[in-house]
């Protein structure tokens, strides 16, 4: 998917509500565990639920990984639903991958090419030429980890190098990376103060923010320092929508919550 | 395995070798390319020729996972041939993961109790909530990257806070970290000279040191400066053995390659 693509997504829905797929079998209802792949059984139905009230969606590989072989075909099988059944969807990988370069390169091929993601996370700490071979891959998107939203974010990103933060540092200096456009960037909601910092080194690209809600941050917040004209913004909320009722209701009760932010978006975009 | 274990075995073996399972179909013999699972069948054969002359295996995930579902149950498949034939060997999944808190116990469970690997290779830069989970685990180790041995660490790694590098800022506050005493730490083999001062940092943990051989880094060199009375170091070598012969006799070849660095090291045990 293109970015004017999403950004059409964006304007069309009136929303820039990604939903993070999280799937902890210990939280979802019990009733799935029945069905013969619970977690995509309870993907597809928060998918059916939601895919009107947002652009994206963002399965962390973690939570796949944790029940191994089968945790891997759950994953596929959701990314193959998505691009099947909704192919204007954004979706993400997070996996936070990061490598040396010809291994980097596998990883791209695995969730670009093999699963079919639109992007994936990746981390910044190997440099260049682990971030470059993502990069390679047209019309797919590389969301490096800048500022994140969890209390380590304070051990190294915030620290000062020559009177600028790192993750400033790793704002500017991936710029200057071979098809640097095709990068996004993972900015915590938690410190949206530091938003109108990051919008002066990167005005254009689009910010994947996790944080809001369950972890504290606030959406107007966000959108005050951190929106541009083409939006700018996807924010995450994985907890809060996914496992608002563990009834029977579940998807149901996920797309009143999403909804609820869809549409505190809708406002903000009739605003700006 | 605990860490005297692992000392244990390389005062036996006279080693300090790791090997590198990243297996690339394109580079392996092409027979192999007819059995069932030619990942495993490459991995066990080089395993039953090389596990006397090493103490560690760790397989790159990127490469079991660049071929999915496949992949994934080809990495299964060793880890459980490794756990089962060979427990007094030290398994290393190299996997570079790292993610908030509640995301990186997913990620420590699943390579620690479900794969049951001895080890995982973790990413610092989301900080000390996003390392501890996986130092929670007994008998397990987390190699945590310090300098890797690419171009890109000197992109942020070597860049100075307070006059003092990135990578040595990650050394000493991950030894404030609960459960420290289950760190090792990935070095980079290109960068000998800094062994020196990451010995004075941590001078008793383990090092993970990739880059000796197709990398350009020099064993004499790396020994003289980061070896400690425990010996301390995991040289790691991937290509350079299990890719050494691409015909009917690749696992004899890789043996041979593999016995060329033991015996180098063995002199080298003799002498400190």
């Amino acid at each position: 998917m293109t970015t004017p693509q999403l950004i059409e997504q964006i304007r069309l829905k009136k929303s820039f509500l990604c939903i993070g797929l999280d799937v902890d079998l210990s939280k979802i209802p019990e009733h799935l565990l029945k069905e013969e792949d619970p977690i995509f059984a309870f993907n597809k139905a928060i998918i059916d639920a939601t895919h009107q009230l947002c652009v994206a969606y963002k399965p962390n590989t973690a939570f796949y990984e944790a029940y191994g072989l089968k945790g891997w075909k759950s994953l596929e099988r959701t990314i193959q639903y998505l691009n099947q059944k909704h192919p204007e969807i954004f979706t993400i990988a997070d996996a936070k991958r990061g490598d040396i370069g010809n291994t980097s390169s596998m990883y791209a091929k695995a969730f670009f090419e093999d699963l079919g993601f639109d992007s994936v996370t990746v981390a910044p700490y190997m440099g260049k030429d682990s971030v470059e071979p993502f990069l390679e891959f047209k019309e797919k998107h590389t969301i490096l980890l800048a500022l994140t939203s969890n209390e380590g974010a304070f051990d190294f990103q915030t620290k000062t190098i020559d009177g600028k933060e790192v993750y400033k540092h790793v704002l500017e200096t991936s710029k200057t990376w071979k098809n640097s456009e095709n990068l996004m960037y993972v900015v915590g909601a938690t410190k949206a103060e530091y938003l109108a910092d990051i919008r002066s080194i990167i005005p254009n690209s689009f910010l994947l923010v996790p944080g809001v809600g369950a972890q504290g941050g606030n959406l107007q917040d966000v959108c005050k320092y951190g929106m541009n004209n083409s939006v700018g913004l996807l924010i995450n909320s994985s907890r809060g929508i996914i496992y608002a009722s563990n009834g029977k209701d579940f998807a149901e009760v996920s797309a009143e919550k999403a909804r609820e932010l869809q549409q505190e978006m809708a406002t903000i975009l009739d605003v700006y």
